[in-house]
């Protein structure tokens, strides 16, 4: 396991302390207290709190979620946890200053952040998680490093286009965190694509207590999805309407899985695949049209429909992405976050063109503000919501193609093809202690037997 | 384990389906967003915002909580965390329907739903979820199902005779959730006894890494049981002093049951049912009396009995149950719902007679409305009380009876006798890949030298 | 294993009735509802709600965080979490009456306790559960429950003397809690010294399964210490301030965890023991400056900063404190907390000096109200910081010495020194059923090849 190229001794160590180093000079130089977070402006104005509580379960979703969610397979747990927490730590900072020249830079030429930005930048990061997925088991943590940097300026210029420019809403993110991850990620590994990763095959499936610990994650994601579509949304009614929507998409998104996993499974069988990912398809699907009058029942339906496209993707179509395109997707992501989150779009820009505005009253200015105050009308949003899907299609595309080409640098330490899905390439592993003893004894007592 | 009748390839995807369909028909329907949630409604009204909060951590309860605290068994944890998943996905949309007939039919005939709604429909799937303790291993999907609709509907009757009829205070749920829960899943249990369930007694036990998944379960259960019991009180002093009193009723159970495990286990040594289970028994009994000015002394003697009664009750009751009245209950749910369920009933009763309305001042309306009203004296709300222990006792056993005679039905694919407690009979199950490669390493090395 | 020293039977239970006994009846004599959870003084007087949601969250650190944090230990899970949750649930008893006894004693002679109290228990329990990871595995619960009542009374006293007498700001508690409950359990493990440790040596580490519990326990602690370093903190600015500058100080020092972890491990592999411990001492170091005005700029040099530190000390400081000092530090608490701590500290001073008092405008009085009120100078504050970390230094190391001489007591059962890092002397440890079922199938098969 000694490979030159794999050792990360001196390559990791540079490329973390570089990466830090300037973080902390450019915060130093342009990044302030917003007024909710200022001792001074703060007591000047005492505007409204932000909560944190929202903060928070975002948070959960990204470091437990997406962490354990990956641990499914059986000799890459450290790294799924370890280098999410990474990469996610490296995101969130460089997510603050990119996302921070778009969005919070004031007059004073300074980027104002606070609780507001921690949950944008968590947002951001989860779409580099979401792109790990594709890639998972097949990159140094050195390449997810850059990746992470690419790919949280590209997010960056794809959300500035999308929500300020266009003006388009996407609170949940279906657009710019599922779909742009998404396409990114699959990209990126089209790029690396690796004909010999069979000689890893047997590595790249799970064990029954790793299956346990991808549950935590996948219930961690479930359970917050709520709080994870409403916590840039405005309080009050949008904020309710948003967690409720999400409730029920996840709710019927759950049934329709595991009823289409016995379904299309061996013999009647529950796959652990199925529920640990496409059951969470409901909150992707959700994402769009969550804050808008979806009802409960419209959103049952694209919970429902998720489920479904979920799990068909998974027995169906990532083989064929595999085999025929090349792309080999390790978490499944185009069945849980690209798909979703392409019918996520849609489902919002529909629900944008099909509910009229009076069924909003006074409270279609925190919704759709330009439709509120006349300058557009509903079909002219539901137009960009469409135009939308599409830049966002072709950013992460082409961005991942880019980034893809980038990682292949032989510097990077990419693992060989026959030590993907292995902790022991990157990691100090210990060995099953109890275990190796009583297989020792074993061989011992037998040896014994056989000289006696 | 190819039986024909377990196989769910067909069954399981139909009843998902049928079941999420009329679900979906009937919420286009019915349900429509309540004030708090409908833009028009809440920009015209301006209410006080709920806060998801609340909501978020019973949500935990639910899924991580019941979920991972049954992941004990050995071979079962896909079924306990996946069961548990699928079950609580569909009651708590059908709860919100029965619960929605009871106590949210407005006068234009249709449901209105919120976040409250939504608490009080996670609550409901609470009490299923204590039922499938009871039969854990022993059934298949299809009968958690089946059981989970009937048991919802009965549940909703109970809340609304109590909660609406009698004006019955359960803020926590220790009629209405646990003991309910627990009588109902004892008497199905008890319709489906099987004479012949040793033949799988080597599966119903723990390994020692699946007691620390139930461990998660435990704690999450623990910590987050003061804001289960004051998630639907009113706002204020009310929610301050039940999430106290659910806290200091839960430590002093946390030394009761550690002493008591100690003392009546094997050798002085802690035994790991006893610790996952019993010191939950304080939140249970806490439930009623949490919102009254109980105080945090009487908190902590309720919860002291509670983890002893518990332990004794796993110790020395359960092995009873099941040799005498054939109750085979796989989680201990009696020693855990069941009886501090009706400890906490009578705390209930009890603190309602004897603490003089004088001690709540102004608050009483929000903790006894009918008696700040001049409606009701303590003494009658003490009676009512009292009677609607009863009442929940009486529904609890009949319904359970009824629920399990038509659980027995053939064609819902309960496992054999000599495959309960097994995942593999409706999952597919991966193998533990590593330790089957070494130890057939080990047998071709002995083969070899043996030949030689 | 059946030692009569080591046997709990009854030592155990009559330790925990006593200690629970007395609490109830000092409880029931000393402890009323504070004005937000008394039904009667609320509606009178009408305050502000405290917010039970940054209670849940610190409440999730204790008991998950530090708990599973433990796990990492091969065989030593069970007491990880299960003693974890043991004292932890004494603790925050007997923490409600001696931090009553100095903060919340009212004219009327009782203690008045609400949410925030329970906060603060909740912390001044975290100091013990840091000691405890001093001691991990060499202490009988016994000898934990005794240290939890001397080192909790001690923190009130402590705790008393910085806050009220000196009126010392340390809202995350980077002296009170990890710099006490660092050394206080390191004096306490060098006075409880074992020469022949190296007997349990092979299960003084970790296996593969035992490594992702304990990352449960570290990504839980790292996502809510922005909650934990702010529960106590005021509302509005200096509650998102402190949460924001210790979610950059902890994503800075993830960075600098990772860069040296591979830049001093074997072969520049990465070590989880540096993983699941020195990311988090950004955390510990942003306790005291997190609420002043540090900046994100400030934080992510501390945070960066405290990752170095922290795994050159497990690297290069651990040993040398081992061989040449006597202290055997089993989870490294000195690396984590204690260096950690004192760096807080020492950034709490300088801050205080070096930040004019204008940049906090009207703000001054919530972060220094002494200094607003114009009863000291900047300067002057900084100098009580800094004898605050040397009087918190003095008490822990003297409490921490008489403890450990008291926890010598053989009566107390202390574990032989073969026996460390077992769960099986104080638990019911269940077999590895089926991997002991297919070791039996080869012994067997192989002995009638032998055989025959």
């Amino acid at each position: 396991m000694t490979d030159s190229s794999t050792n990360m001794r001196l390559k990791l160590p540079i490329t973390c302390f570089i990466l830090e180093i300037i973080l902390i000079i450019l915060f130093g130089v342009l990044v302030v207290y917003d007024d909710d977070t200022d001792a001074k402006a703060f007591n000047k104005n005492m505007k409204m709190n932000n909560s944190t509580a929202g903060f928070q379960d975002v948070h959960v979703m990204i470091f437990i979620g997406f962490g354990f969610l990956m641990t499914f397979l059986q000799r890459y747990g450290f790294s799924s946890v370890g280098f999410n927490f990474l990469i996610a730590a490296l995101s969130l900072q460089w997510a603050t200053l990119m996302q921070g020249f778009f969005h919070g830079l004031h007059e004073d030429g300074k980027i104002h952040i606070g609780v507001e930005s921690m949950i944008n930048a968590d947002f951001c990061t989860g779409s580099v998680l979401i792109s790990f997925g594709a890639v998972l088991g097949k990159t140094s943590p050195l390449q997810l490093l850059i990746m992470a940097v690419f790919e949280v300026t590209l997010f960056a210029v794809n959300e500035f286009i999308l929500l300020t420019i266009l003006g388009t809403r996407d609170a949940g993110g279906s657009m710019t965190i599922h779909t742009f991850g998404a396409y990114f990620g699959l990209m990126v590994t089209r790029i690396l694509y690796r004909p010999k990763l069979e000689q890893s095959k047997h590595k790249n499936s799970s064990v029954y207590h790793s299956d346990l610990f991808a549950m935590i994650g996948t219930i961690y994601l479930w359970m917050f999805w709520p709080s994870f579509n409403s916590a840039v949304t405005a309080h009050g009614d949008p904020q309710h309407r948003t967690a409720m929507n999400t409730y029920y998409s996840l709710a019927a998104c759950t049934l329709s899985t595991y009823a289409m996993s016995a379904l299309t499974a061996h013999d009647g069988k529950l796959d652990m695949v199925h529920i640990q990912n496409a059951a969470l398809a409901g909150g992707v699907a959700a994402g769009t049209a969550g804050e808008m009058m979806l009802t409960p029942f419209g959103s049952m339906i694209v919970g429902f429909l998720a489920g479904i496209i979920s799990v068909l993707g998974y027995k169906y179509l990532s083989p064929i992405l595999e085999e025929k395109l090349k792309i080999q997707d390790t978490c499944g992501v185009h069945n849980l976050h690209g798909m979703p989150g392409i019918l996520g779009a849609i489902v919002g820009a529909v629900t944008t063109a099909v509910v009229p505005k009076e069924v909003y009253g006074n409270g279609l200015k925190k919704v759709f503000p330009e439709v509120a105050s006349g300058d557009r009308e509903t079909t002219y949003q539901a137009g960009m919501q469409a135009i939308s899907l599409v830049i966002t299609l072709a950013i992460a595309i082409f961005g991942g193609l880019i980034v893809g080409f980038i990682l292949k640098l032989q510097v990077l330490g990419a693992p060989r093809d026959n030590a993907c899905f292995e902790d022991s390439v990157y990691w100090e592993v210990p060995g099953e202690e109890h275990f190796e003893e009583e297989l020792t004894a074993v061989r011992t007592e037998e040896t014994e037997k056989m000289n006696s």
